[in-house]
């Protein structure tokens, strides 16, 4: 830290992401990427020609994914906004909306960036605590007047509000935004986005990292009113107007253009989901009931970070988290079957030898 | 607007890029992008391989890049800073280094975008005036006690500063961070990077979009002290740590190894600007000596305006700015040999019907 820098960012606690070796050959089960590759279409349309065209800046305004977003989800182009990766539009919505006299709250057990964006913009917080079984009770959130940022499913624990208690949230909030992450939507949960157009302050986060394999290539999105996607631009043409590459938006139309062969990803990797699940729980784990494309899991007796010591000794990452009421589990990625054999292989020797 | 939005951001002023029309055959001189494509290397590394892991994150980190560009420029990997386009550094260092006791500082006539940052982060500032010849009187920005941003060259002028001008501002400001923005200085200006070991308080902004022919892939970079690149970290890793896709990331990597590529192009870039420049004068434009990939140019008996508007009803596009003192001149992206050509005809014609 130099002596120069604000002192209003000089205790920030940042964010630590998970961790991401390069080129090193792991089993990656940590960081909820797909095990599949984007579809063919992507891999076309990123030609030579394309490739030279890098000399050019991208289109700020981004019209051609948008206009191709807006009718894959049956919205206004007006009601869409597009990012580099969701992790920007939800700093812009802890920026926007929340403040010195709007508080924020999230859950205690969720995606750990949200208190991050909160100290970053000064904006006080609550953490509501999920109960017993992890799961979060909407009723906590009723007429709380903050600004309410939910992850749903919820992360780490793939566990899922319904449609009908997001709306209930959003309804007795009418006076501050409530942020919906829906970063793991796409395996089995049900969007909230139909309600943005009855509700101005629902705004939707979704993203391209997970369901449609495209992580490295930095693509998120949000569904909200027109007056909070006007929120957001104005954010965006004071920070970096040119958010988005040129060849990730291309990408991102091909994608959506390949909107089934990602539904198939998706059910195939729900499938390898039941199944490792049934598997872990065999074995004698605790598995959360998932919706997301990972899932939360311990067995009482033996340490979460020796199992994540000894996983990683054989060539296998997963993730750990060191928080209270959650140290004991680790979160472990949906990857290939072939992927989840090797690793209930090697957690079978690991109990085994304990 | 939405009435959620924090209100010390309701009365910004939003950055207009220029503009940016897709799929349209203008000859675009209006956002200084290169006339001549990537290397070779570039188009060769985004195989469809590495197109198939962008289901993975990128690294955070952005080591491999880190490393060859701390190489090419004799610092060390922890004196740079990588960044999705050089924007992204512009405004963390107005986040960072400026304040509510900290001002800024800048010429009248400059990138349009620090009095945005300046305003995002609630930072007074004051535009110091050019000189009547647009160019920078240093002294002007001696021992002033503010965070100071300078363009070098400067937009949309051209004109430099000398590096012993540089380090007389950086040196009688030791409190305070001086910004140095070199995204054209690959055209024919000296860089003052390597005074970043000498003075803890120098940030110096480069980027791959002029000088690499990589606009539409936003990457760009800071040299500075250990401190300041540990500060503009802890921003990073609070609000987007993936800021960089991994696509971008190898092209800048594939970039960095066609360092000859990319000193020969520019030098064919600085040949064209000679020639343009005499031919324009020869028109009776005043020409200011430009050291950038542009050139800032005016007829006194035809108005700026009237230029810009029957250049583009003829498929040419350049950058026209309606701020005082400089409406009447535009600014001309150096485009191919060709292009240029094509250019002054035209404006032999627009003349010659005046």
């Amino acid at each position: 830290m130099s002596r120069f820098l604000n002192k209003k960012y000089r205790g920030l606690e940042v964010y630590t992401p998970g961790e991401q070796p390069q080129d090193v050959p792991y089993i990656k089960l940590n960081t909820n990427e797909s095990p599949f590759p984007p579809a063919p279409k992507v891999l076309d349309i990123l030609s030579r020609r394309e490739i030279e065209k890098l000399r050019l800046y991208s289109d700020p305004a981004c019209t051609s994914l948008i206009n191709r977003l807006a009718e894959l989800y049956g919205v206004l182009p007006q009601q869409l906004y597009v990012s580099n990766g969701s992790d920007e539009i939800l700093n812009f919505a802890f920026m926007a909306f929340g403040g010195k006299d709007v508080e924020a709250a999230f859950p205690d057990i969720s995606y750990g960036f949200y208190k991050v964006f909160a100290a970053l913009h000064g904006i006080r917080y609550t953490e509501i605590p999920v109960k017993a079984d992890f799961s979060i009770d909407y009723r906590d959130y009723c007429h709380l007047h903050k600004l309410i940022v939910l992850a749903n499913p919820n992360a780490p624990t793939g566990l899922t509000l319904s449609v009908s208690e997001i709306e209930e949230i959003v309804k007795t909030n009418p006076a501050h935004v409530v942020v919906v992450d829906e970063a793991y939507v796409d395996f089995g949960a049900e969007s909230c986005y139909p309600l943005i157009n009855r509700y101005p302050n629902l705004l939707v986060v979704q993203t391209f990292s997970k369901s449609r394999s495209m992580a490295g290539a930095r693509l998120g999105f949000a569904l909200g009113s027109e007056e909070l996607i006007d929120d957001l631009n104005k954010i965006k043409y004071s920070t970096n107007p040119y958010n988005v590459n040129r060849l990730t938006l291309l990408a991102g139309e091909a994608s959506v253009d390949s909107d089934e062969y990602y539904r198939d990803r998706c059910r195939k990797i729900t499938e390898i989901r039941s199944y490792t699940s049934k598997e872990l729980k065999g074995m004698g784990f605790t598995v959360l009931p998932s919706k997301a494309n990972f899932i939360f899991a311990e067995r009482k007796d033996i340490k979460g970070s020796y199992i994540y010591e000894e996983l990683k000794k054989r060539g296998i990452l997963i993730r750990h988290f060191t928080a209270p009421r959650i140290e004991n589990y680790n979160r472990i990625t949906i990857g290939t079957l072939e992927e989840m054999n090797i690793l209930l292989n090697q957690l079978r020797i690991i109990i085994n030898r304990k």
